[in-house]
């Protein structure tokens, strides 16, 4: 572009983009798409990372936006890109991510033609967008971008999903548009602290459920010092977004996922104080079995849902409630690794107990093996959490992809069923090209081990040989030693618990991605 | 179940699918559907088909239907796994392929509590969808799935999406449905063809433009005939569902992909009838180019639209035309492979030519290659062509997947994209699995070539350092053979034509899947 040439409309949307506080963009691009990317050789400010596939460039702007705070964005190329960016896109939904999507459509005057490309994008969008808008035009697309990081940071925060035309992108725009301010999240009303407040000095047994913003240390303390005031217990959510943990961070019983479990967690409570998240529900209903997870004869109030203020509302209930300074757990030292013996969840939780880096980023889609790891790893050094928060299968590498790009300065180690490894492997390949410092543990069991154990649950018996044979996934095994050297990762086997201690120490030692195949019974 | 435990809502709808024609289902399933998985032990006459990533599921049974004519199954979970599915579904619905999905969803009385799972799977669906419905409950669900064969199979075809609450696939049901019989292709009006008629009778420069169902022989036999009779040229869809072509099949113009190609393909035209296609249109929009391809000084008639009885309009056009038999191109020799020389899209045309298997089904996603290879095979032994009917990229390997499944008895020689591949590559391990007869070439250029073609043709320019880095994709490079091997597929590389020869001729000579690497300048 010459220096008198007006900006078109893709650049004023990205100039508007970093102006408010927007710095990565996960790309997979397509035509329509084109003066977008253009546009990023003039607007440096944000760091362009290619996926693959769709769904990496969703789940990595998931992760990253978890880690910030700050929206990513996504590029993606029209309904199909959509498409298979949803899974993760509904992930980030569900956990209230701060993320903004640029789809490119067609020009305006293509749109309705029937080109092989159209469909209808905003129907794709609406069940994962919390903001959803079409840019009309490349003068007008501007200011709509800037709605789009405003919707997307929030009350809670949010994925906002802009559409636009080929045209709006190419057309002369009037320049980038002013950033605008976010909502913060809704204060809680007074009321609602002083019905928790009774509820938690009545004497009678009382829990508070943490999730969204709480589960971080702010709001782990703060639940920690009603906690020692009131004798309350604390709970997180089965799949938080990120929770901090470890050593000097005040501890949160998980509410387990299997709904028998869930229910004698909560049993018996006669207060259960909500705050950040809803009212617990199980993943899936069972026959017979109940959704709604506390007792019909618990009281359940929801002090703060997830767009509203609750990490403040848990501090003012400290407050209120005269409590003193929480007991903070004190670092003990690091357990042994492992020295022998079979490689199980509780052996990779052991080495990674052990070894895991300082401020580490853990990344969780281990399934059936993650319960026993995070066990095992409750009191290992301060590190984040990161789960599969809205059950959609495919989070764990990409969410590591984004997390590791957030924060260049920290390890991040991704625990992966292998699987749910194969919907978005081409991760790996980003990892390779970023030089990511991440360190991706396959928990090899050549099976889906979690329907294995859902098919009974939900009556459907034991299962004939057809209905076994859709659960396994070992004929033929996957390498993903193989796998990830294709994709430029280096890869090694781990047969037993101290093979898997060797590969972690090399892959935290050495810079850049690996991945460990951990061959588990 | 015992013999007089009632059927299952599960058991009913799949023995539905089953009478009414059903034979395979490409599945990825979740918790919701393990009735489903259940009931496939007792209705063994539907194959079940196990993908590792849902993607591949829908473009397998894509691949399925348009080789058969009779829809397979998808077995789906929740909105992620349809959001996953969506990109080939939008590939199925543009060749208007019969496919039934079955997406499971939550509990009815568990839908609306907020679970991660939760989402509006009705909105993904709709836009990749001819006929849509939920079942409502056991007892109903079996009705609904007759009716989705139905749809599927009704008016040129299409794609129907049944969503089945998990307890309506629990419950007792009423037995299986009744088969309903699908509504046939509406026919041409005796207007139309009269006004066709006098169009190719004019004298003027006439074109017959196919697409749909008269891409097979009976509809290019029949365009033959009104071509000898009036001198019309036949052209087809850029991106036909299925073409026949090949010795002994009347051949005809691919219109090209490039508006600028297409625009003077068509340039001089007094008329152009259309048959089981809409009127051209131009793939993306372009500053300053049109997107209607045909000249406004041409009449434009569609003969019969995809829902409409295309190829029985043809025939009856080609009698009212007087016309006699058309002449059948015979088959040549079959040419020499190349003998030396370096691997590019001509010398893979070459070697496809002299090298194709008798009835072989050809999977083409090779994208900036695809034209050259296209006109190198025009004569080569008779086989069916498969394309890329949605513009959705990730449909190759999985089409050729379904393909394979679908003709068991015929070579299926998938031609592949690098950056293509990579969006479903998981294809190869469902190869690998049901050992289909599957011939996997990645033409490995290691960019998005098509994209900086595409770049400077929407006028963004050619793109500085950030803009190009998003074009390339050999950073790292690919390693396809260690990806094929990962997943239990045999694969060689080929760096030069006779390399190319030897490996072609290997994997069509030994049976299962084989993937060879086609390293491209």
């Amino acid at each position: 572009m010459a220096a008198d040439e007006p900006m078109t409309g893709a650049e004023s949307v990205l100039r508007t983009l970093s102006a408010s506080g927007v710095e990565a963009c996960f790309a997979n691009p397509g035509t329509s798409e084109m003066h977008l990317v253009a546009a990023l050789d003039r607007v440096p400010a944000v760091r362009p990372v290619l996926t693959l596939f769709e769904g990496v460039a969703s789940g990595a702007a998931d992760g990253y936006g978890r880690m910030t705070g700050v929206p990513a964005a996504t590029l993606l190329h029209l309904g199909p890109g959509l498409g298979n960016a949803f899974a993760n896109l509904h992930n980030a939904y569900k956990a209230r991510t701060p993320l903004v999507n640029l789809v490119g459509d067609h020009a305006v005057l293509h749109a309705p033609l029937g080109a092989p490309l159209a469909s209808d994008i905003e129907s794709v969008a609406r069940p994962a967008s919390h903001w959803l808008a079409r840019a009309r035009d490349a003068r007008s697309a501007a200011g709509e971008a800037a709605a789009a990081v405003a919707a997307a940071r929030s009350r809670g925060g949010g994925v906002a999903t802009l559409i636009l035309p080929a045209d709006a992108g190419w057309d002369a725009s009037a320049g980038p548009a002013a950033p605008v301010t976010p909502q913060p999240a809704a204060p809680v009303p007074d009321e609602a602290l002083e019905r928790a407040a009774r509820a938690l000095r009545s004497g009678t047994p009382a829990a508070i459920l943490l999730g969204g913003a709480t589960t971080r240390a702010a709001g782990l303390h703060a639940a920690a010092r009603i906690a020692a005031a009131t004798g309350a217990r604390v709970l997180h959510d089965t799949f938080p977004a990120r929770l901090e943990r470890g050593a000097g961070v005040p501890p949160a019983e998980p509410l387990p996922y299997l709904t028998e479990m869930a229910t004698e967690a909560l049993a018996g409570l006669a207060h259960l104080v909500v705050a950040g998240t809803q009212a617990p529900v199980a993943f899936f209903a069972y026959p017979g079995k109940p959704s709604r997870l506390a007792s019909e004869d618990t009281d359940v109030q929801v002090l703060a849902g997830p767009a509203e203020d609750a990490v403040g509302a848990l501090e003012a209930l400290a407050e209120l409630l005269g409590a003193g300074a929480a007991p903070t757990p004190a670092a003990g030292p690091r357990p042994e690794p492992p020295s022998g013996g079979a490689l199980d969840a509780a052996a990779i939780g052991a080495a990674v107990a052990a070894l895991l880096p300082e401020r580490a980023i853990v990344v969780d889609e281990a399934v059936t093996a993650a319960a026993p790891i995070l066990q095992a790893t409750a009191a290992a050094t301060a590190h984040d959490w990161l789960t599969l928060t809205g059950g959609a299968i495919g989070q764990g590498l990409p969410v590591a992809t984004g997390a590791a790009v957030a924060c260049p300065d920290r390890h991040v180690l991704s625990l992966e069923g292998d699987g749910s490894a194969m919907y978005t492997i081409q991760s790996l390949w980003t990892q390779a090209r970023e030089s990511l410092e991440v360190t991706t543990v396959i928990l090899a069991n050549r099976s889906y081990a979690i329907l294995d154990f859902e098919l009974s649950r939900t009556g459907a018996g034991t299962g004939g040989a057809a209905a076994r044979d859709l659960l396994e996934i070992g004929r033929p095994d996957l390498d993903f030693v193989a796998l990830a050297r294709g994709m430029g990762v280096p890869a090694r086997r781990a047969d037993d618990a101290p093979a898997l201690v060797a590969a972690l120490r090399e892959a935290f030692a050495e810079p850049g991605p690996h991945l460990v195949e951990a061959v588990v019974g």
